[in-house]
């Protein structure tokens, strides 16, 4: 007997018509766990009756959200067809602004990435106004796309590089956008007039770490910790399944964690955050020489970063030098998170992942000096797969998880004839 | 539309049975959560019908976990008898053991205090095993108070000053103990014999971090962090409700982070941890003159932190300055992990409560200066009201949890002749 995962508030209603509701969510949320399965393994897996469960699939597939596969033939019973998610059935838009790029993506139920895109902004330097004129034209692309394609758009998610009031749906302060306290989702959802969808805003590095949680390479981890080097160092942190988001959404935060009262003076005006020691800055004024082309920022940061690759594959002392020192930094401050949350896996993305093959070592390394639970506490380190995609890719799912919460949602099949809606969302 | 909670695995089956179950627990949480409620305002509240709810109430009453209250009279209707939790339906153990002494506490449902022990033992010199067969003895009397007073024993929890592996039941590491890889749960079960009590086991902060949950000065706010002071730093971690662990349970490590790279040596061996800045040692001889009672290992420390208020409250130069430093580190730590976790208290126990007259504003100041988010993320400091009885608080919490989570486990009311268990537990 352990574990003490408990819980104070009541929990949800559970009434005949919302145990509906949660049953129609568990049967989908199991399917889109596992992947294909019969009605009968189904039923087994959730433990209701076989004919709950063809009564709930039939419900999900009127509503088009799952559909017949391939006949599975088992070792016992008459073969049967399974049930799986169908993709077209419902899509996610996720969509980043950061400071000099919009990025969106379309995601389907069965986790296909229908349409992206990515355009370069100045966003610093325009005003909000200009700038969300901008995203809404890059969500109108993006429900184009999910209309085409017959399908129900679930909801706008928008990742934004700064402090985020999720539930005001308010970007309070954004110091590398010059933003400070923008109802960002009043005016997209202004922008997108009648089109009736859902939008939502969160932080882009929580986004980032939903988004791993969900398609990355240590998907289904419930304890996730998600570094990732952009601008600054971003923090997202999946906790027992769960996005932890504290008490107003500002949860995360790491970039300025003071690792040396002795340290530079950040651009925040505090002394050694940790952003002057592990971040994008640091790293590039360690590896260049004078005069170097890794510190102007008119290269576009792409064609530095794969500079600074060439030239620790060949071997360059300075590089290698500076890649290291960065790395231990990164390490010291992932080993106090590591500390503090103990995660199963550190994922680092964005620019840690693409100098990945040089930063992974070093982190490793403090982790195992420096976390007190043996083993670093089970944690092991992962590269991104989804670079800086992972935000886009997280904002789309929490799109997505509105209809895996609530199929009822989606009302039915639609035609590409009829106005796209959120159907009675 | 905002807030992203989403969760990724499936929730649990919810079929009839076990809606029956969890609508039992449904109006257990909510009489627990809001005291005294007619059946017509549990209705309302819980979304059910009054029939069920009037069919779930002589249930849990048959159980014994509610009985009747006083009479509403309501603005409307006919005036009708309330509902109330029954506190000696059942009743949670908790126990700890530190450095040197173990406490113990028995709470009822109703959240009253039915017994506490405390006992001074010197486990850090005894082994292991005879210290469980104190601690084995302490459960013993406790569960003895339960018999007597005709309950049920929900369970007994450990709260252990070191790394617990919960789910495995284990201690990993306890410096302060000098004990190593334990199996804490297994010895006290058999220890217990044929009292077929559920054993569990924690950290003592995350248990403390639970207590001020559930009965502390800022109780039931969903994000919260516990910091106390005790021979070392520790930190427990409440995030969105839930006692944060970690995937392996070695969550809320915050003693050793790293704050000062040319900071002095630590007991662990690294150097600069928070410990060495923030702790009982650092503040005692940054207070102490030379050949002070205050450095001196016999005197016991609540003595010692006698002293030391009595100094700061008569204006002594030296013990205020120390004071002043010590806060101020112990709010540079505490800065930092407002920003990762963005909690909306921050409660100070142990000593940091005792002396929290002279820590709070320093503590207060680094908030202010050091979290990025606006008005210190919505953060405010609390000093416990629990002190040093928070973790067997919470230990004894963990246990009635279980009752609240599934109310079944309680099979009907026992009389003080029938042998105590836990019922089809």
């Amino acid at each position: 007997m352990a574990g003490t995962g408990v819980t104070y508030a009541p929990r949800p209603v559970a009434d005949q018509l919302s145990l509906r509701r949660s049953n129609l969510s568990l049967v989908l949320r199991h399917l889109d766990a596992s992947g294909p399965l019969s009605r009968a393994r189904l039923a087994q897996a959730t433990g209701l009756t076989k004919a709950t469960v063809s009564s709930l699939v039939a419900e999900l597939a009127e509503r088009g959200l799952v559909r017949e596969g391939d006949v599975e033939r088992g070792a016992v019973g008459r073969p049967g067809h399974q049930v799986q998610m169908n993709g077209p059935g419902a899509c996610g838009i996720g969509i980043e602004l950061n400071v000099d790029y919009v990025a969106s993506v379309v995601v389907d139920l069965a986790g296909r990435v229908v349409a992206s895109d990515h355009l370069a902004l100045p966003a610093s330097r325009l005003g909000p106004d200009a700038v969300l004129d901008e995203v809404a034209r890059v969500a109108d692309a993006a429900l184009a796309v999910v209309a085409a394609e017959s399908s129900h758009a679930a909801g706008v998610t928008l990742a934004l590089p700064g402090g985020v009031d999720a539930t005001e749906g308010t970007l309070t302060y954004a110091p590398n956008l010059g933003w400070r306290e923008v109802a960002v989702v009043a005016a997209l959802a202004e922008r997108l007039g009648d089109r009736d969808v859902p939008v939502r805003v969160d932080n882009e590095a929580n986004l980032a770490a939903l988004g791993e949680y969900r398609a990355g390479a240590a998907a289904g981890t419930p304890d996730l910790l998600l570094l990732t080097g952009e601008v600054g160092v971003g923090g997202g942190v999946i906790s027992g399944g769960r996005l932890l988001r504290g008490g107003r959404g500002y949860g995360g935060e790491v970039g300025h964690m003071q690792l040396d009262p002795h340290g530079d003076e950040c651009g925040c005006g505090r002394r050694g955050c940790w952003e002057t020691l592990a971040g994008l800055t640091p790293l590039m004024r360690a590896a260049a020489g004078p005069g170097d082309d890794l510190l102007d920022p008119t290269v576009p940061l792409e064609h530095r970063l794969t500079e600074l690759s060439r030239r620790a594959e060949a071997g360059d002392a300075r590089t290698l030098a500076a890649l290291a020192q960065v790395g231990s930094w990164l390490g010291l401050g992932a080993a106090l998170l590591v500390n503090v949350l103990n995660p199963t896996v550190l994922v680092l993305g964005g620019y840690f992942a693409t100098l990945g093959p040089w930063l992974t070592e070093p982190v490793r390394r403090q982790l195992t000096e420096r976390v007190v639970a043996p083993g670093a506490g089970g944690c092991r380190v992962q590269l991104s797969t989804l670079g800086f995609a992972a935000a886009v890719r997280g904002g789309a799912q929490v799109a997505l998880d509105a209809v895996l919460d609530d199929p009822t949602i989606v009302s039915g099949p639609v035609t590409a004839s009829r106005p796209m809606s959120t159907a009675g969302a």
